[in-house]
């Protein structure tokens, strides 16, 4: 029998009650067969309200102490779901990060998956056990410390421990059906998704859309690791996410992100070597630079605008200004009040029409465009903040996705 | 400089403010030159939460998971405690049980501690570090599973930790100012002492005083580590529980303990091994016992009383009635409603009219006395449940503790 992977957020298991339904889940898994392998967030706001308890006794809490304290989170969570698991009937054993054999870097707060050792996780399964394994945590076998893997964390612990066994799917439970071709929220009429391929949920991810974080799809991408976002509160099927979709929808889906902000340096002289000025030392200082439009020249100078989490925009002015005023820019303009909203889809690539359209629909709700940014399978708009909900609702009824693209010959 | 191993209880680290506080004291230690050690228990009432999330998704935890849930308690504490030590600039690093290198036997829930390794501590302390330890818990390591080490556990540590490391005092913090002659909220005019011996205070704390756990005081007196209890809410000096104490007081304190319950087995057949046959059960079933009473037989048979605490009770009827069945005993009766009275003192030796005074006392007192038991400086007595206040208001007025014991010849 196959070992399927299941992922439950925090609201999943926020309290006992949803601890016991997850375990009624997962012991109809184990009957049906499976081994199962089950990954477990902190329960509820646990991690936020241990963030906060963090910053009442030192407002700059340091990372080694930090990741100490949050890996408490995982560790409640998976030993009741052990324990509900058992109260069941069914064999049960939790591992924290470390204990499971998950090898990360050293950076605390963000550390990244190298390895999964995993040898107290494979006996466990061969004893016939479920074995539950806390995400978000593992440990750099150097320094024997404690790491975090930070935002996305538990859903990339799961992937990559899916891969790691040759699990045949891994299930992330959320509290949402899927994947859907917009913020319901937002687009009442919004569609979940049966299906979309990695790409288009790597795109989508990138741009906004939270049930899902690219590094997880991207781990499921490299090892071809099918990942089946689903709700912990029914059975319904949720969204496969996986290699290559039957479906070729021109648009997959809208995604819209508010958690940035723009920057535009001025009067840029347009020589070589500037761009290069900016960019390395925010890449130095971690600021995550998402857009970057530079136009054509005029009279030797450019304007470069890019686009930055909102949390790291000082991080970027400050850098920004230093480097305006090192190379003789005119100066730095800074705007938090903006929104993306981007089309994904992977049918776009050969429908040069779509990004015309896009500009056309914007166009007629009467949103300016400051910025746009595309791949060869989306497109990104920076509107106004206030613009994005009429945005996402105007282009999501513009195209309906997912429009389904024509077979040549059908 | 020496080291200082300070232990902080969950009152103490019971909320941020506290946490830093305690910080506060931490850092003025080192200032003045120590080495710190520092174990904490979890804040508050989060084992007593744990345990009650655990009971919502299981009536009965396997005590594997139980363990890993509990230990969640302390990585928080001593993580919070780190952060807010650096916060006042000065370098401090938190421990787990395992990290620290606490060897324990493998049972979860009552772990006893085998050694302590302890060459991330040392090396830690070498670098001028605070080391902030996790109380209460520890390794088994054959098998690299997490125990704890039960009621009492972050005592244990703490002095465990002293006694491994060779420091100079093992300050005990906690929400009184130290060790009373009784418990303050019977007696209005109990005193504090200044002083007790290991062996008086394992006498109190056997008896039902809860300042300090009897496996704490053991570990004291094994090694000579003086105990320093102290309350963290203020600077006043606390009591010193040492090797020895000039002050030869007839009666240190006066204890009592609401805790157990009473099992008789009544017309025991009077013949060798009959005793063996109800104790050794027991003890297999983990059974605490505390008194054992036997009369004098009349004809040819005895009755034989016990005390056991309160949550063992239903066990204990269960073996003794088995037990009674076996040998031909008349029957077995259980008491819940009783509470256990005792005077400590090393000067009790040498006076052996304080048994006779203890008793007339409490007759005076019209308290019924139901089971009495004594060691060379402990006379214990069971009585009513509803006379426990009573009578310790009655033996600490007629005692009035410490009664200093004249010096021949002075």
């Amino acid at each position: 029998m196959g070992l399927v992977v299941q992922k439950y957020g925090g609201t999943s298991v926020a309290t006992p009650e949803r601890i016991s339904r997850v375990a009624e889940r997962v012991v109809q898994s184990r009957k049906e067969g499976n081994d199962v392998l089950v990954v477990v967030s902190a329960m509820g706001d646990t991690t936020d309200e241990l963030i906060a308890l963090a910053r009442a006794v030192n407002p700059n809490p340091p990372a080694r102490e930090l990741d100490m304290l949050l890996t408490a989170g995982e560790r409640i969570s998976m030993a009741l779901c052990a324990m509900a698991i058992e109260a069941r009937g069914v064999q049960a054993v939790s591992f924290t990060g470390s204990q499971a054999g998950i090898l990360t870097d050293a950076a605390h707060g963000a550390a990244k998956i190298r390895e999964i050792r995993g040898d107290r996780v494979r006996q466990a399964l061969a004893e016939g056990k479920v074995v539950i394994v806390a995400g978000f945590q593992g440990v750099d076998p150097q320094s024997k410390e404690v790491t975090t893997l930070g935002r996305g964390g538990s859903d990339a612990t799961a992937v990559a421990l899916a891969a790691a066994f040759g699990a045949e799917v891994c299930e992330i439970y959320t509290d949402v059906d899927g994947v859907y071709t917009a913020d319901p929220r937002l687009v009442s009429d919004a569609r979940k998704l049966d299906e979309i391929s990695f790409e288009e949920m790597l795109e989508l991810s990138a741009s906004g859309a939270g049930v899902l974080m690219s590094r997880s799809v991207e781990v499921g991408r490299r090892y071809g690791i099918p990942i089946h976002v689903r709700s912990s509160f029914n059975d319904h099927p949720g969204t496969w996410v996986k290699e290559s979709t039957m479906e070729q929808a021109i648009i997959s889906g809208i995604a819209h992100d508010v958690s940035e902000a723009k920057l535009t340096i001025r009067g840029v002289p347009d020589r070589p070597g500037v761009a290069a000025a900016l960019f390395e030392p925010m890449a130095a200082e971690g600021v995550n630079v998402d857009m970057i439009v530079q136009n054509v020249s005029t009279d030797g100078t450019t304007d470069i605008s890019l686009t930055v989490p909102k949390a790291s925009l000082e991080t970027a002015r400050r850098i920004a200004q230093e480097v305006a005023s090192r190379v003789g820019a005119r100066g730095v303009e800074v705007d938090a009040a903006i929104g993306k909203v981007s089309l994904v889809g992977a049918g776009m690539k050969s429908h040069p029409g779509v990004a015309a359209r896009v500009f056309r629909t914007l166009a007629d709700a009467g949103i300016n465009i400051e910025m746009i940014s595309t791949s060869t399978i989306r497109i990104s708009c920076v509107v106004r903040e206030e613009d994005v909900t009429a945005a996402v609702k105007a282009l999501h009824a513009a195209f309906e996705p997912p429009l389904v693209e024509e077979e040549v010959g059908a």
